[in-house]
């Protein structure tokens, strides 16, 4: 999508009642551990919260997209497109608020969270043990987030 | 104020795209830290949140309470009455976001976030380092929370 | 309620996006008709809001009041209280997005809207014909409205 | 725009506190003057709110839109893109929050808005009074509207 409208839709995102906590709280926080720890806990945190925030049972991926995207719609999170390749699925995540609030560098840890959600997700829906989300590449330019389900 | 309005005031407040990302992040971060450690992390991230967005100089505590208002009404963080008592002074903040978005339980750690931001301001505009700010009492039905300032 | 907190509530409510539109599309209008036909259209607006959004069933003026809360939370559109007086009951709504969005003048027509709102749900709910919701006084200093109904 | 984003995008600027106000209203008012007539009115409108909303003094077409959309970004109102052809300017303004709040049947009349607050900012920065701004064609799937600035 054009720069201008990601741009523009990712500034819409910022709320900047919870950037004044979510700010100092987690530059506290890296004061304390790695950005890799953070990392970790967001992603266990968005294990819990896929846990929280389950699927309905679905047959088909185009399903659990829809599904996904129902959650996602309801809470202003974005929106999710899955592919399907030999060998592997991607997943990508356009719209999340987290670049928008926490800023751009907070992206090295807080993209372990929707990384989370997912993972829990396709365990929930049947996957294989054998079988995780992690991230592909950084976030673009526009805030979006790419991730694979692989071996 | 009367019960009704508080919690339809706080209800008001609520915001369910973040409380997917904090409820978990939080329950998160409290299964490797105690409810005291989280209260003092809460305390220092506010400590820089008020460094942050420091209050102009001030002539006299109601001009503080009026800059301190401007703050919290173009964040949308509620309300800060300041009074003076013989011994100490009485910091009451109403409507912050905290509560209705994080829940009642967090309030114990959570509230350590306003203690920073305060003690900073007041330390910033000259209180001496031996006045403390420290919070009196608990959460109170609809999310107020009293601070004083006192040695 | 005190004004402090009243002026920092409705500030609160202020939405820019649609003061963008409604501001110069209600001074358009009032080029065209009267204040008080232009009460006469919030009025009849309001039946119309009310027929789409109507109350359950209730068996007491209390359990009415709990349902037009139920509706006013989700909108956002503040909180009412009902009294009951020998001959008249008294309609006290607080916090609608009203003022704060349509500025101080426009309540001399924009109370009809609630007005008329409140008038189809004592119909719909058994009110005789002959009895009125009529706005009591002006808008208070921080917004409030007080109707009554009687005949 | 992919259709699945814009639909997204739309929904996200549904606001249900000013539709439960508007749908009402507007409807009242269409009982009483045709749509033609609420076009102009909202035309007539928008003509007010570009001169209550000026542009800053702009040296290029480049720097309009920019100006433009620093406007339309601060108030939530989406994204406009200015292109010359030989013989007129074609202005395409998308996330206008009309659509989504007011329903598409709305945008019959509503268009008028941005039609009058670019025909108020053309001629405000020096386009020759035979210069008119239409609409071209109608809203498209997603809400985006398209005006010509022709004679």
């Amino acid at each position: 999508m054009h720069d201008k409208f990601s741009e523009y839709l990712n500034g819409q995102l910022h709320n900047s009642a919870w950037a004044f906590f979510l700010g100092p709280f987690v530059q506290e926080l890296l004061s304390h551990v790695t950005n890799e720890e953070m990392r970790g806990l967001a992603r266990s945190a968005g294990i819990r919260a896929g846990r929280e925030m389950p699927l309905p049972a679905c047959e088909s991926l185009q399903q659990m997209e829809a599904a996904a995207n129902d959650h996602w719609s309801r809470l202003g999170w974005g929106i999710v497109t899955f592919q399907e390749y030999s060998g592997h699925l991607s997943i990508e995540h356009r719209f999340a608020p987290l670049r928008a609030t926490l800023g751009e560098p907070a992206m090295a840890w807080a993209a372990g969270f929707l990384e989370g959600v997912y993972q829990e997700w396709f365990t929930m829906l049947g996957a294989g043990r054998d079988l995780l989300v992690r991230q592909e590449g950084g976030t673009d330019s526009y805030g979006g987030l790419v991730y694979r389900l692989a071996r």
